[in-house]
This record gives structure tokens, sequence and C-alpha cells, in this order.
């Protein structure tokens, strides 16, 4: 174990067959697992205020090494005492590699052992990342959990899958090798697109490289419910139990209680903020579109069992208001409500796993008496 | 004294000159004054919850007859309670009549002594405003303070402002006699743009018919600064001194200060909240538009003596990453900011008026030692 393993350390309290509560301590203070972490992409969780955050209950914030290095850049961001002290959360924080918004947001991407060539999506330059590049960055980003920098491959092409493995895992030792500091904890991703095989060698090649943490990449991109869940069951048999699994990108309730039923401990998804920037609410198993006619004279809360902010004093007839008037109070309500569900979905998870009634909180989930709250 | 006026007694705690500070009673609490109104022009304070608001000491909000009346409708918010509940503001709430906004915001404006007809600036659809309308829907909106129906005019225009002052003081009687509520105080508003005789005739005819608080409408719309330093003296001489005193869309803290020595205690202004989502920050007597480059590695807050949650948290840098990055964060943190440096000026000058050194305070600001909050 070393140093930065000793400042991460990960219990789990209690289980329920592959479930997990646990904690997972970081020198930003204690991740209660499974956890959801909300995205601040740019630095920011786009239209709340960190204090509207903590008042949320949200522990862990992943912000993206791509963006931060486009704007405002790494450097001026380490000048102003890391990522933690410029966006003002004081909380744990995450910094994913690159890989997927090199693949995802970037234009004209080349890509070789070495690394990605590509172009910016805010000005067209172009850009050079390589493994030692992404973590440099994240280093000087300063969160307490970064990523290995990986290659994504779309879902069902095995040849492509075949080479982006390859690479991911040679990146992966490339990423372990040049890291320096001793106070952040680094993951390692898994790929392999939706076939057995590959997940199944890339958990056993990255769980060998004894990462105090280990990511499940390439999911949530297409692929089947069903090909989800026996992928996450593939992987997780490979990567040691005792050691985080944070499935990458993932926030319905119905994928997180997939997720943790099969072992998967930390989440991050920017559906909340980005449905409620899209007029919708969350509510149990289903979506609101606030901006339909219907909810005009509503005046019921979004959901009358929530005890977020925004239901506990706003009706839906005025949030439809704010929506139709284009008032940007309506992003801010829907964002707290969206994210108020997928927290305390996640913190119910969790206690039913302390209480051992896991079980009975899938069952009810399932049988739609669950609130999802 | 009649019930509404009962509901609303105004009780002057100290003065300095012609500078008072007082408290307003009213159904929703009581308000010091002077005080500054947030606008929520469409039943929201643009980019603030009001949580937010309330921590920043805000007590009276304002609304718009025009804007609700076209979106969502009176009617949908006396359905669902009223602007209070409708908008979650539990403290005073004042409408005005829509007259400036048909002045400023409606096309196609046709004006006759019976009232207005217009065109919507959403839809184009045609309406018709009367005093007794403007009057009704302020009645179902249920504000606490509300506002007589006025038409404004050019201020350099005499002919006009004649011409609409007639109107103006007979539409003025007629929504006092169209007023069913008792649990609502409505102002007259004296207008007549920048010439004295207009003023200060206006200022007798509306004194009186015996409104529980006057407002001074037609000022902060182009005229000089000595020319409205000279209006608020010809119409506050008049005005009876034992009734509250709105000065209308009046929000930077010179004017502030200037009409509060001429005997003012109420502004509103959407100035704050404007400047806010145009990048600007409100100091000491001076903007800042966070846009410019020279911010991009400032590490200081926007004003090192604000106590605001922008100023205790946030560098100028990380406003101006927001900003560059278009992320909505950036109006809600700048309107808290405005919002907070106006609601501490105009407290620190109502301290200043009850401990007696109102004179030093407003020394200290021409000379520029004042902070300006």
């Amino acid at each position: 174990m070393n140093a930065s393993t000793a400042l991460f350390s990960f219990n789990i309290q209690a289980s329920q067959g592959d479930a997990r509560a646990g904690v997972l301590h970081t020198p930003h203070g204690d991740i209660l697992t499974p956890v959801f972490a909300p995205v601040g992409t740019q630095a920011s969780v786009k239209a709340v205020t960190p204090a509207q955050l903590n008042e949320l209950g949200a522990s862990l914030v992943l912000a993206n090494t791509y963006h931060l290095y486009l704007r405002p850049g790494e450097e001026l961001i380490a000048e102003l005492g890391g990522l933690h002290d410029f966006m003002n959360w004081h909380h744990p924080l995450l910094t994913d590699s690159g890989g997927y918004q090199v693949y995802s947001q970037a234009a004209n991407r080349s890509i070789s052992d070495e690394g990605v060539i590509f172009r910016s999506h805010i000005d067209g330059s172009t850009h050079h990342f390589t493994p030692e590049k992404s973590i440099a960055i994240q280093e000087k980003l300063g969160a307490d959990i970064i990523m290995t920098f990986d290659e994504c491959a779309p879902p069902y092409d095995y040849e492509y899958n075949q080479r982006a493995l390859m690479r991911t895992h040679k990146w992966a030792e490339r990423c372990l090798k040049s890291k320096k500091r001793s106070d952040q904890a680094m993951f390692g991703i898994v790929q392999g697109g939706v076939f057995s095989d590959l997940r199944r060698k890339s958990a056993k090649f990255i769980s060998s490289l004894d990462f105090p943490g280990h990511a499940i990449g390439g999911l949530s991109v297409g692929e089947t419910k069903d090909e989800m869940k026996s992928m996450l069951e593939i992987v997780n048999a490979v990567l040691p139990e005792d050691k985080p699994r944070y499935l990458m990108g993932v926030g319905t309730p119905e994928d997180l209680l997939n997720a943790v039923i099969r072992g998967v401990d930390i989440f991050d998804c920017v559906l909340p903020t980005r449905l409620a920037r899209h007029n919708t609410a969350m509510v149990p198993k289903d979506k609101l579109n606030l901006t339909n006619a219907v909810f005009a004279k509503d005046s019921r809360p979004i959901d009358n069992t929530c005890t977020c902010y925004t239901c506990q004093h706003f009706s839906r007839a005025y949030l439809r208001h704010l929506i139709v008037a284009k008032e940007m109070l309506s992003a801010t309500l829907l964002s707290i409500h969206n994210l108020h569900t997928l927290l305390e979905f996640v913190k119910e998870m969790r206690q039913s796993i302390l209480d051992a009634r896991f079980n009975d909180f899938v069952e009810s989930f399932i049988l739609g008496k669950h609130s999802g709250k």
C-alpha cells in the first residue's frame, strides 16, 4: 500500500449479495457509498451554487479535465489554489481523464499509441493529449480522485474495442508511472464494449495494476440494459471486492439500482442537471416535461412525497410559468429537485443495505411502490 | 383613516434634515425604510431563489402587472393562492400598475381618456388596460402595495406631460374608486416630467386624494442628476411627511443617496440583476465588467470589504471563467453580490439616520471614502 492508498482507505460497512455500503476516505472528507456525484463539467454544477449542493447533501463532485484544460487552463486553476478553491467545493472532487470527452466532444481526432491529437470544440485549435499529459493536468487541478487516460470505442465494434483495449491498458500503465502526487487516488478504467471476453480481460489486467479503485467505462453509451447488467457482472466478478467500483456516466435510478445490485459503489452523470435545463423533472421511475400545457394550472409540487426545496415551495404551474417566461430560475429549481431525487435515492439504497433490507428495497422499486427518492 | 391604511401604518423613527428612517407595516411584515426592492418582473427575481433573497435580507419585492397579466395571467395566480404563494415570497410585495410597461414594452399603443389599447410584446395580441382593469388585476395578484395606473411621458415634452398629467390624475381617482380589497395599500403616482410647475401641481393633486403612500414616477428616464434632485425637492416639499415616498425605478447608490437626502423612503430597480446578467459587478461608486481579460488571473473577490456569499467564496478569475464558459452560475453569483451591495448600502444609510450621523455618511460617500455597502 502506497501513500496515496493510505489516504484513500475504503471500508465496507455492510453488504447484501453483491451490494455494499461503504466509506471511502479522502483528504477532503469521507464519501459514503453508494454515492452519486453531480457533474461540474466546467468547474460549476450547472445552475446551482456550492451552498445549494451542500444543502442537497452532495459529497463527491466530478469535473472534466478536457474542458478545464481548454478553459480556463490547469495552470490558472493551480495558481488560484487548485480546483477545490477555484470552484469553492471543499468536499471530495474527481476529475476524469479527458479520454471520453476527446471521443465525444473534440473534432478531428487522430489516435496513435502515443496519444490523441484533436481540435478544440471551442476554437478549433489543435491539442495533443497523452496519458502523461492527462495526469499532469489532473495533478495541477488537484482533485482527490483522478482517472487514467483511456480510449473509448463504439460499443458494438469488436475489432475497434480490441485495439482500443490494448491502448487503454498500456496507457493505464503509463498513467501510473507518471503519477507524482501522493494525495490523489488514481482509478484505473476497464473498457471492452459489450464483449464479455474483452471486459473480462480488461478487468483482469486493470486490477493487476493495484489501483486504489476501479472504474467501468464505455457503458451507458447505447447498449441495452441487459448488456449493461451482463458487463457489470462479468467485470465485478474480477475486480477486487475490497476496492471501490465506479460506473462512469450512469444516472437513472433504475441503472443505479441495477449497478448497486451488482456491486458498484460510485456513479456520476449529467442527467439530473441536463434534464433540468430541458425543463424536465425526474419523478419515481418517470419524467415530467413541465413545458406541457397540462401543468399550466397544476397546483401540486413536482412530487408530493419529495422533501427538496423546490417541492416544498413551488407548484408545477409556477415552474411551468418560469419555463414559458424563460426565467433562469427554472433551471435552478429543477436541478435542485433532480439532484435531490438521485442523491436521496442513493442514500436510501445505502441505508437499506446497512439495515439488511436491500432486497425489500429492490423489490419495492421493481413493483413501482418505491418512491424513487 | 380607512381599513387599508390601518393595516399599513407608517412610523418615522428618526430623521435628519429631510432624510428619515421608518417602518412601514404591511400584512406580510414590516418594511424598514429606506428600503430597496429587488424586481421580480415575471414573479421571479432573475437568477436567485427566494431563499437566497431572504438570506440577502430583502423585505419588499416588486412584480409587474403588465407582464403577469400577459403571462401566466392574473386569474391563474389568484387560483394558485395569489402572488405571494405563487412565487413563494411571503414578505411584502408591490405590483406596479402596468402604466410604465405599456409605455416602454408594448407595441402600437393607442391612449385615450378611457385607457390604453396596446399589443403584447410577446405575441402581438391586442389588449386594453384601463385604470379599473389595472386595479382589478392587481387585486387578483394580491400584493401588499399596489399602484395607480398612470400615463408616462417623455421627460422633456411639456405639452405631452401636461396632457398626460390630466389623464394620470383622473385615472388616479378612478383607481381609488374601483379599489375593493382592504388588505392592499394603493399608492398614488406623481408625474410631470422635468417641469417644476407640473410636478408641483401633480404632487398637490395626488396628495389631496389621501393615499396611504405616494410614488414619484417618470424619473430616471433620461433626465440629468440635477433635474432629478430638483424634481424630488419640489415634489417632496408638497407630499405629506407622514406617508411613505417611493421613487420608482431608481437603483444606483448615488441616486439612492440623493433621494434619501430629499426625503424618499422606497426604491426599486432592475439594475443590480440586469447588470449581473451583463457580467457586471457593482462596486463602490463604480462597476466592474468581469468579461475583461484583466480579471483572468485576479484572485481577489469582487470587493474585498464585501460580506456577500459571492465575495466570501469566489475570485474574480472564477467569475470571469464562468462568464467566458457561459455558465449560468455567473448570473446567480453576480446578482447575489449586486443585490447585497444595494441592500447593505440602504441598510447603512438607515442606520446612520437612526444614529444621527447621516451627514457623515453622506460626506464620506461623496468623498469616496464610503464603501458603498
